[in-house]
């Protein structure tokens, strides 16, 4: 089989669907069930029309187009990812697996090839936290790693809960029934770009992911003593972003420390109270994210976090309370999914790197219900999340060919 | 002579002037130039006109109310605070010393004293940096402190400048001649609350200020790189919280390193861009307010931070930028009001504390131009700028008594 990649019309579709966004090219903005998101989701089912495939439509809103296979019954082959976009996004993140998926698909037919397993993209429902709070709720939905209860009751900064959101968005049914059996996927994989730095630093063109790294987060608030900048003198304080600040090094320090370049801890967020030059800060909240491919190393810098927590929260007499806002396993990629991928950069003597994927991916979720993988494409400066975020064709088309090759190979 | 203050009536006229505010009762919200601000000055030029004061307003709404004395060519003596409050702010701040001042004329007024020199009560325009963002407006301005030229240009949060706020809040005339000559005055003396906790840890009810601690402050930008929190190993990171971190642990241990305890630095202010749990902190910006009663020692904590900054930039690989905001001189009280505040005091056999201002007032600029001095009073806790600042109604009556003996000492 001899499979050719369409780059000018994968391109121009990517081109198109960035478009569709509340803000002007080149910044896409695509919150999950907002207009655009509804306008992008409609055009985006008509273009899986166009190559014949058969829609599905979950009540969560994950969507599914599939190729039938000669043996339908069989578990299918599924790939895809998602096509929301935080506000000042850039057009590649989540898109590059679904166009991506579906040219694959398209390079299949054109080849003459005819699967025996279905072969099926999925498009899934917020991917990106912007909305809910919460990333990946359609594949946690799809996956059981988030109950029914627990994703109808997810609110919005409107204070409008996801049950109705969806429902307004054209979603109906029981939010129980996005659930999918283990055996429903022989094997899931995903196309996307690296969003980090080490492809292009190493010139090497193509990824492959053996490990996707999960976080654990932290709400936490250091509650000091505030007062007048001038009125209390230093052995008399107890300021809370002083704590804070220890707090945020030796957080650093437990990645740092874990013996290992896999594990990354980062405080995104600090907010200071009152906040104004003159007052000795009383209240500090911090977010915590730490992350790592192994869970039992990523506990260890957890741990070490909170001894971190207590030892300052005594010395300096404040309070600190921490609350666990999630702690998602890490997965490994399967075998049989990272062998067809490999097969396939081999085949056409393409080098690939063996890597770890450092942020998550609904593919993350997905492993936990079908053997997984994912491909990754370098991007320009490790930039994601930004207007500026780049692919090159050549590269998308690169990852496009080798998606097609690996879902031809699984879905045998 | 036998001086009484009429404890009732000031207490009651505290009560009153509380209630001139824009938040509900105890809750006091009264800034410069608003109508609450406006009513306020009315009120109190009735009653200064009641005790057959002569009124006189400067351009920058700075009050004058006299009350002639025998000589009355002669350099007078002046007492006096603000009335302005920040928002949510108590009924004590400024207003102790401006009713306090007023009652302690009266009772020399009842007790058949005939001054010599004028005694004058000071109403300072904008003691409070809450609209123009620089504290002690009408005091700078009179004693030459900020020029006229500065002054204009001043703008509040909606972008309106001082000379047009001033203009429709009824003060008009050149700003230029809002300063005094250093030979106007004899002598300068505020009554205010502590805001700090001495006196009340003490058990002492007097305390008389000998130096006044000033603040030097800056404006710190601190530039990393963002990225996103799972994809940038930490070798890689310039994250601009963690040395943001290092540099408030530096700036609070150059305070407490200064060897002495008047040494205080506080950084109030912290905020995080681009402030979201998954991104890494690409710019953080600062304020650090650092302050001490010797200006030797003060500069020298500013250079250990300079030092620091220096220091954690060239470490972390991030660019940290400063930038002087003000940085006032502290000052010496005069011996002159030390000792009438003092001999006051030891009519009565009244213990007092000899002791330093850390907040900074009116005082630190009319010493500029008049030996001036500072009586203090305790306040509950030594909460200032809070609904729930307090000082008991004898404490109260007790400075104002101790100010009318130093005035009627000073104005011989």
């Amino acid at each position: 089989m001899n499979l050719s990649v369409d780059q000018d019309k994968l391109l121009a579709e990517i081109e198109e669907l960035a478009c569709i966004s509340e803000a002007e090219a080149p910044i896409v903005t695509r919150v999950v069930f907002t207009a655009k998101d509804l306008e992008a989701r409609g055009w985006l089912l008509a273009r899986c029309e166009d190559a014949g495939l058969t829609i599905r439509r979950d009540p969560i809103g994950n969507m599914f187009a599939r190729w039938a296979g000669s043996d339908p019954e069989a578990p299918a082959v599924g790939t895809g990812s998602h096509i929301d976009a935080i506000p000042n996004a850039g057009k590649y993140d989540g898109v590059v697996g679904v166009l991506g998926g579906l040219e694959a698909i398209r390079a299949l037919q054109r080849g003459g090839f005819r699967p025996k397993r279905s072969i099926e993209l999925l498009i899934f429902t917020a991917e990106e936290p912007t909305r809910f709070g919460v990333g990946c709720l359609g594949s946690r939905l799809l996956s059981g790693a988030l109950s029914p209860e627990a994703a109808a009751k997810l609110t919005d900064s409107d204070g409008r809960n996801a049950e109705k959101v969806r429902g307004k968005a054209g979603f109906s049914g029981e939010l129980r029934d996005v659930k999918l059996p283990s055996d429903h996927y022989r094997a899931f994989v995903e196309l996307h770009i690296e969003q980090g730095p080490l492809l292009e630093q190493q010139k090497i063109p193509l990824g492959i992911v053996t490990r996707i790294a999960a976080p654990a987060s932290l709400r936490m608030v250091v509650e000091g003593t505030g007062g007048h900048a001038g009125g209390v003198l230093m052995p008399d304080r107890r300021d809370a972003l002083c704590a804070a600040a220890e707090v945020i090094l030796a957080i650093e320090n437990a990645a740092r420390a874990s013996g290992a370049i896999d594990t990354v801890a980062t405080v995104g967020v600090c907010e200071v109270f009152p906040g104004a030059v003159n007052s000795i800060p009383s209240r500090v909240r911090l977010t915590v994210d730490v992350r790592d491919t192994d869970l039992a190393r990523r506990d260890n810098a957890m741990h070490a976090i909170d001894d971190a927590m207590r030892r300052v929260a005594e010395k300096r007499q404040v309070s600190i309370h921490s609350e666990l806002v999630n702690a998602d396993a890490p997965a490994d990629c399967a075998a049989s999914v990272v062998g067809a991928l490999s097969d396939a950069c081999r085949k056409h003597a393409w080098p690939f790197l063996s890597m770890v994927s450092r942020a998550y991916h609904d593919s993350l979720f997905m492993s936990r219900i079908a053997p997984t993988g994912m491909l990754f494409i370098p991007c320009r400066g490790g930039v994601s999340h930004r207007p500026d975020e780049y692919a090159a064709p050549e590269d998308i088309a690169r990852g496009t060919l080798v998606l097609a090759e690996a879902l031809a190979s699984l879905s045998q």
